[in-house]
């Protein structure tokens, strides 16, 4: 007897209709195994909460937010309960604060800080399938919370990996990860297996399959990730230990493609010590996620210093700048939200030389000229201008062989 | 410093510029008062989730429509907390969970246990307004249950109580309690003062103003309630102990018209001890509420017995009568939708002998036959046939004088 974690999206549960296909494809896995069903939200639900909770104030209460928000999960569970039933199964719906999904106290985007699993372990003892309200948790304040976007994703790998369970598959409307998005690259590939490093830098470079987090929070508890279709049976991408058998040393795993970033620049920065960390933590104190961050050398004791930020956090940012502006003697900052950011990740370019090279010789024979580049050690990023962006994906996918054909092994 | 309890039905909460509005309403009683507020879900949002739970299930689990339901009031309460706190308040939201409401474990229609007001309590102290969820509950095993129609007007009354409040406000669509439906009888009156017998035996008897439940707990923990209107600052109708100052003997406090009920009739039943108790016996078993009981004299051994149940409980009903007709011996049952009971309510009639053959009177003067009689000390209920039902109670309302005037005392 397996015990599986399933998690099924809101576009898995958008209607009734669904949500029954849902709990059929659910039964399917039932005989034999014990079963948890991690749920998001319907369809557009929360984007209908958030709309109300605007019409109403112009910034609300992070904690009311979490008070509407958390609704959404909660009728889908109690919906895919009744769905399950009908099917003459034996299922129980649980809210997160039900679980024992405990959160530390940051409202909207809250961290778990432990998960006390015992009523869903005799949920399961007792013959029943779990269906569990992704997104959401408890303070020790006994407050609702919830875990930021995609936080469903979160919810089903931290139960995975409290229960012990055998996999956490991830139901999406795509039936894998892909070597990059085949809407943009026609030719792109499913990838079979790819390990935590590499789902991570994919996800990190704006692969939306899965949330970042919860890649990071199954590789730190060795939760075997199963990301598969919600409509097909077949077998998706497995995500899992570097080591483990069946792995092969592929060199590069995708290219991942990120039109969400606008581009920040500090023109003529004094080159003194201590300038980045004052620019940078007036940034975080804001809230605001960096990503990339890039200083040339300096010039006759001045740097320019660029970094990509969301563009959405953009007005916020270019109010704040102007105080950095003056306190760090800089020149001026410039802001430019018509980038893109390509991003290539493979664990195998550890081990060799000249990838970089090749992609950004693959860059320079489509005549796309290079703005940012940033590397980690299985990963390279680009930014370039957003109208060459998918025409610069599809000659790094060509360029590395990762065109056509079924799928393969991914690092 | 006095502490309010305001209730707010979801139709006062229908959409996002009504909760503005509510929250104008509760500011302006803010200054100087402690706030609790018990909000229902918005406007139709609960049958939206019945008409998605119908679509999955044909009888969904209770338990389930519970989880489901319960997500109506946690919506509103989240926006009204942000309305009040873009008006400059300080406010906080409560599940019925949060704010220890116990139930016993009877899904869909709990009963309330008991109280543990001590989070709420905190939130006053803290100069919060507390908006609570109505309708919502916690059993023993942490299981979320519902209180059945009407739930909200019953959070507010035993929170009222909890607090020892000095007030139970409950703001609806119209403006307090009349002697009689506005819409059936345009010359109907607002009762200024009525006693909770009164309002019982008009809740009891179908007015739909104030939910039966809500009374009769108002009354046995001695909550003062003041029904009045969302919309204006007419002070509406009081609610109160029959011998509070101020209180003056009214005859009659009005007349109830309940269109939802059928009458059943068993024919030829055996006349023998114990009959009637294995008839009723068996129909509670099947959760049917009963209303009224008509046994007439016996001839020849045999009895009809007929009673009154609501009718949407008629197709359940027809099937469970087969056999009981069988059981007990009689002839066969018949059962009629088309009827209508109207009650006349005053705790003044015990003392005066004749209200009960005025009021045949009136009906007989309008030509209308009575079908069913039934009394309780301060009520008289006729069933008359549905189409006849405006036009009696138009006659008894004038043949008792309460036509007309500004409010006036009831009973």
């Amino acid at each position: 007897m397996a015990l599986l974690v399933q998690k099924f999206g809101g576009s898995s549960v958008a209607d009734a209709e669904k949500i029954l296909s849902v709990a059929r494809r659910v039964a399917a896995s039932a005989d034999g195994n014990q079963l948890v069903v991690v749920v998001s939200a319907m369809g557009r639900t929360t984007d209908g909460l958030l709309t109300l909770a605007r019409q109403i104030a112009a910034s609300p209460d992070p904690r009311e937010m979490d008070m509407l928000l958390s609704t959404g999960e909660q009728v889908t569970i109690g919906l895919l309960a009744m769905a399950l039933q009908s099917l003459g199964l034996k299922a129980r719906s649980f809210t997160g604060p039900q679980v024992g999904l405990r959160t530390d106290r940051s409202h909207t985007q809250a961290r778990i800080t432990q998960i006390d699993a015992d009523r869903l372990r005799r949920a399961l003892d007792d013959g029943e399938i779990a269906v569990v309200a992704g997104f959401q948790g408890l303070s020790d304040l006994d407050e609702i919370t919830t875990l930021g976007r995609g936080g469903s994703d979160l919810t089903a790998v931290a139960l995975a990996a409290a229960l012990k369970a055998d996999v956490c598959e991830i139901y999406t409307d795509v039936d894998g990860v892909y070597t990059t998005d085949p809407n943009v690259v026609p030719s792109a590939r499913k990838i079979d297996r790819i390990s935590y490093e590499g789902m991570l830098e994919l996800a990190a470079s704006g692969a939306r399959v899965l949330q970042l987090r919860s890649v990071e929070y199954a590789r730190r508890n060795n939760v075997r990730l199963n990301v598969r279709s919600s409509f097909t049976d077949e077998e998706g991408t497995w995500v899992v230990e570097e080591d483990e058998p069946g792995m092969e040393q592929a060199l590069i795993s995708g290219v991942a493609l990120d039109v969400e970033e606008a581009k920040v620049t500090l023109e003529e920065v004094p080159d003194r010590p201590g300038i980045a960390a004052s620019i940078f933590k007036a940034v975080a104190a804001d809230g605001i996620n960096v990503d990339m961050i890039v200083q040339n050398v300096s010039h006759e004791g001045k740097t320019d210093v660029s970094f990509t930020v969301p563009r959405e956090d953009l007005p916020r940012l270019e109010r704040l700048l102007t105080g950095v502006v003056k306190d760090v003697g800089a020149f001026r900052f410039s802001t430019d939200g018509d980038i893109a950011k390509i991003s290539l990740v493979g664990a195998g370019m550890k081990s060799h030389p000249g990838v970089a090279a090749d992609m950004f010789d693959a860059l320079a024979s489509e005549g796309v000229n290079i703005e940012m580049i940033s590397t980690s050690s299985i990963r390279i990023s680009c930014v370039v201008r957003a109208a060459d962006a998918e025409r610069a994906v599809q000659a790094i996918h060509t360029r590395f062989g990762l065109d056509g054909g079924p799928g393969g092994d991914g690092r």
